[in-house]
């Protein structure tokens, strides 16, 4: 590749200024997902704080880790999973990235962040946790393992995929789901919210056969 | 919304067939990071293997977590990691998509997948893992910390960031990095490839102020 590349060492990214190296080091995992993450605490009042470290850890059982720091306006949502053992992880869409953005600012913890960004909660009986009712793809999740990890005191929180709501326009053969045509954006970085365009999909990788491509 | 929302509990998702089941919870994150992580065993020959777990731990240090899983084709670059310490983590980018998928197959220990695949390591002074030679944004891992995580055997890989590889035409003001302009795509579930469109960038969220859109 003719592409000039600049090097960045570990001296480099140290001396950046914090919030520079914080936008930097964001963006250098690729693109992530944006998801709401819905919790309640012990008198049901809501919170809705976005995220975007969402990982899937497996599929039977179904799954999926969140990375949370303590410090900062996670916080509500951590100590709100710890006391009910659910919470829901909504896809951020592209009609409500105003709205889910907005959730990261630090309201205090009487404030619910659905009401004051004018996002609508979804409560589902049998479920503490609110759901978020302006469609996209939404999960009801079981607290399932969870610890602080020593080397910088956030949180690894696993839970359960127990329910799944998919628009039915998004639901493809053997399993596979359309997050275009769910309204799915991608993140990069702290800020920075795309719109996606499927480029290839490819057929099950095997050595004995070149890579094949299934659609565009 | 009107769009018709179709409901899987966890009796449907326990229901259905293996590998649907893993096409359909692998998207319900939301998009993921594409990522080739290179490593060397011992001997120093290399390997090559497309994972889609990469996460955001921390800028300060500068940490990104792994989700291997020991039992399939991940198993090489786990027992890499952690013989040598050190791994690359490289972005796949829209000219290389059907290689990086490739390395997915379950070639035997011996076999390069650079060579099978058709890519170029790159070896540097000092770093016993080879970097991606194709451009776009690479990586230098340094491994932090490790676990299997109880709950279903995965394992959970911290490494720091010694060394960041960008292109220059990606980087922006204040440490941003426009991963489009990098090449970098979007994944979603198991084998389908984005590109991406810048959709909106959002200034820091306030509590007393509205969401404030800065680019689009």
């Amino acid at each position: 590749m003719t592409q000039p590349i600049r090097e960045f060492n570990a001296e480099a990214i140290e001396a950046m200024p914090a919030r520079s190296r914080a936008a930097f080091i964001n963006a250098l995992s690729g693109f992530k997902s944006a998801n709401l993450v819905g919790t309640a605490d012990a008198q049901g009042r809501a919170n809705l704080a976005i995220m975007s470290s969402a990982v899937h850890l497996g599929s039977h059982p179904p799954l999926l880790a969140l990375i949370i720091r303590p410090g900062g306006d996670e916080r509500h949502t951590l100590s709100n999973i710890l006391a009910t053992g659910t919470y829901s992880i909504n896809h951020v869409t592209d009609t409500i990235v105003e709205a889910a953005h907005q959730t990261a600012a630090r309201y205090e913890r009487a404030v619910s962040e659905f009401q004051a960004v004018g996002l609508t909660p979804c409560w589902r009986d049998g479920f503490k946790a609110p759901l978020l009712a302006e469609g996209g793809i939404s999960l009801g999740m079981v607290l399932r393992e969870h610890q602080e990890l020593a080397i910088n005191g956030t949180h690894l929180v696993i839970g359960e995929i127990v329910l799944a709501c998919v628009p039915e326009d998004s639901l493809l053969a053997e399993g596979a789901v359309d997050l275009r045509t769910a309204g799915t954006v991608a993140l990069s970085g702290l800020d920075h919210y795309h719109t996606t365009t499927s480029f290839k999909r490819m057929a099950y990788a095997k050595p004995d056969q070149p890579p094949r491509v299934l659609a565009r």
